[in-house]
């Protein structure tokens, strides 16, 4: 299959080498060459613009760092809109405002019957790499039904959220969540240190009653309760809590728009601006608990 | 086995009631005459003070409804250590703030060589009734094994958390914990649905990400989600918003004397307390979701 | 003198009136065209564009609702910067965030030498038809001098505040104060009714304390405290919830921008976001001390 | 007159030796034999228990830490209400809880037909030495006119709140809200020099519109801003950010007993708590700003 993949950064690169692999033939943009280089020599073809790696594609897809790129990458004079044909599919995979991903649809609706779909991903670089990524897709079925076994070979799940705009929605209400639910873990354990329990025994309880979450039971931020958690290796090689900041952000500004309000988000959000202020915003998200534990 | 059981109200009477068809013999005190009369036709005999109740018997069970009742029960001129044999095993199964807990414990070492434990449970009435309880056990390991067995014939799963007090430690952490889930998981539900995604499929996702929690996929706050669940039948039946205060009062209030910070923690008080305040206090304590929907 | 006056709402309209009052000839533009009517009559010339308004003008100010439409009106083919003659002042009176204050003052000043100035205004609707407005000035010093004198004709305090862009941020960090102080004071009498002591004492007390503060002293929420504050006539009439929670929803959005937390700001916006949300946005800002008080 | 007074602490101590200067014949307590022996210099005459003190006294007055001093220097075997003669008045000026204040004084009225007042102070070590303190007092009017003139001898301001508990009352609701303009002064001044206005103007601008409050115009947190602010000598010799912390904690937790809600309280009481976590306790409480700038 001809695929358009424009953006490959940390999280694009890795994807697009899986889909190479698959047998795809890709046509490449970004504004790196070095690693348009590095995956020409896998097999992918470079192009100059987004509109030139979009003509004659079976598909597009994007994979970009905020919805400001992907206004640009899209409806640019150079853009992929300007290259695509008629009613060829799509699908941009950032991790950006519904509004934004909806209002892309339907830019890509009106000028050429381009069906597209959003399905920002979760997994991180790892997830990437090892094409094990979640796919959180809005589209429509038939859309779906022909992306599925596409991103099938870049991730593990593939789930559909409904129609374009709800894969973005599906994200930030579970990140949000994730978010909160981190804070609230961390409360729980330093609190119970502060007290005079065990964490390892805490842990155990909460993971076997009604606190329990993935926050506390696959990455619990009490060092070495999870061997395999980031808070048992210094918080390194995880989520990093500015790309926490970055969805939370994402997720009052989406419920600020629609009139909701988030407010333990929002105090959430605030706590990790705080972390990424004092030049800790490259560590693991689950390092919030330093802010609750008295420093040595 | 002789055993004084002190505080018979919503949920001590059916613990009692358990441990009377397990075959012991109960010495009953509660202020209310009626509850006594019920259970003394089971069996058990009543005593005029929790110090006749403690005298003569092998092992002492109180389970009051704050930290107040505790002390006055056990440490009045007619209260359980004024009766109470000398090396006596003792258990307070009411939830209270683990200074109290470790007050009393001490007290009891000091004057008669009791040696206490803290039980507080969670499972609600409806645990209480059918015996399977969950004991959160703050004690000396030779005290664990004495109760274990006694326990069981009232509980399910009898968790051994470490010393006198991190029984109460355990409870409260994981209540902290479980009242700011239940927050988290309303406004990301409330989010969604505000935002246009299905409540039923945001769930799903959640409930197999990086969100997942109890609060999500086993007590859901959106109604018709989980069909077992208080959401699902008018917030009835479940575990009260009043009791959640409690519980995070208690949070609080331990932090605040330990010198440990729980943000979240105390906002999500303030939002149940604010919900109380309204006079939704006696629903099941999901119903916080309805602070986050629009009204109709 | 000839002055461009483009936006003509419930702020604009009176704005102009006390300019063409003043002696002024304005070349006016807005999409209603019943308010371009009436105040043509005034002695007004209509303008068919921004562009149009600009042309010829010696001073062109636009009060818009927010940034996107200051974008456009400057930005746009037909807009302002079309049409301003070269090295013309221009002062922008909307409330916006300060990053496109700053972005339009640098395209109007690489595009035609234009020095530009934000001026956003507070003192309502009321101190506009009186012509008592405060102006919070984001300009050099040679166009502050310039300007000081019309905007005198509209306003009673004109202050300056910096560089282009430091009006807005003025005005968000005093709304921002302002938004968490009003609620603070809510708090505060709301807490000591429900404790028993008279409103009214309470007030004096913090009135002539360290708790003294505008919310307080001036524009107090609880009814009959300070007789001319909206509390006292049912909270019409004065700064309204959703005004403020837009102000308060540009002062986060900076924030985040600048990675700077402001925690109580955060929880501030959620609380008039519940209140609107309820359906009072259009009170007074105050009435958010109903979000405190026992429902009757 | 012949006075008891009971607690010769920082505050106590001072307030002592103003009344030994205005002429009265001092019966004084103390745990702390060296400021006895001080004041005994200086004229009063030393007691061994507040029992003792309180016999032959005209007038008894107490300064303590807490309420749990105070319950038991009024109510114990040795305590005042043993050796208080009957219908003298007395006033304790610990800041407590409403509820102690009011319990300990039904227990004198129970008694002795004693009637008590509760006269919490604000004004600080300072204000106790120069006899310019703030006195808040809960009495009956006629308790009021007996105590106004013997308050009067150490403080200038002498207010009368209400009942017995309504001093307590006024003290915590401006301390709350005190607390809350704190931390909203330190957010919008952190965030103005964030987005790049300088502190002095955005102050100064402040201090004449809307969110002009104590904490900004008299306070200001930001170093040089108020030359005689405690954050313009190093956030020393003001108000410690401990006993904020601990007023903060009296008002949520007769918020709690009142059933109200107090969110930004709640998370301003956290704020500090963070702050004193941190090892900050004992600099004045305005070093909160220092939670919201970026570290050097």
């Amino acid at each position: 299959m001809k695929i358009a993949f424009i953006g490959l950064g940390n999280m694009g690169a890795p994807m697009a080498r899986n889909l190479i692999k698959a047998g795809h033939a890709l046509n490449l943009f970004d504004l790196n060459q070095t690693v348009l280089k590095e995956l020409a020599e896998l097999g992918g073809s470079i192009s100059d613009s987004p509109r030139d790696a979009a003509q004659g594609a079976e598909l597009v897809i994007t994979m970009l760092p905020a919805a400001a790129h992907v206004r640009s990458v899209w409806l640019n004079e150079d853009g992929v809109l300007a290259g695509i044909g008629n009613g060829v599919p799509a699908v941009d995979c950032s991790t950006i405002d519904p509004q934004t991903a909806r209002d892309v649809a339907a830019a890509a609706a009106a000028k050429h019957g381009v069906v597209m779909a959003d399905a920002p991903v979760s997994g991180g670089t790892g997830g990437a790499q090892a094409g094990t990524l979640t796919f959180m897709v809005g589209a429509t079925p038939e859309l779906f039904a022909t992306l599925q076994p596409v991103l099938a070979q870049m991730g593990r799940n593939i789930v559909h959220c409904g129609d374009v705009g709800t894969g973005q929605i599906a994200k930030i209400c579970n990140n949000l969540l994730l978010g909160i639910s981190m804070v609230g873990v961390s409360e729980a354990m330093a609190l119970g240190d502060a007290l005079g329990i065990d964490t390892q025994v805490l842990a155990g309880i909460i993971n076997s009653s009604t606190g329990r979450c993935w926050s506390s039971d696959t990455y619990n931020p009490w060092p070495g309760v999870i061997e395999t958690a980031p808070s048992s290796r210094g918080y390194t090689g995880g989520f990093g809590a500015d790309l926490m900041l970055k969805d939370l952000g994402l997720a009052t500004e989406a419920a600020r728009q629609a009139k909701q309000p988030v407010i333990l988000g929002a105090v959430a959000q605030q706590l990790y601006q705080s972390m990424s202020q004092r030049g800790e915003g490259g560590k693991d998200f689950s390092a919030i608990i330093n802010s609750y534990r008295k420093p040595e």
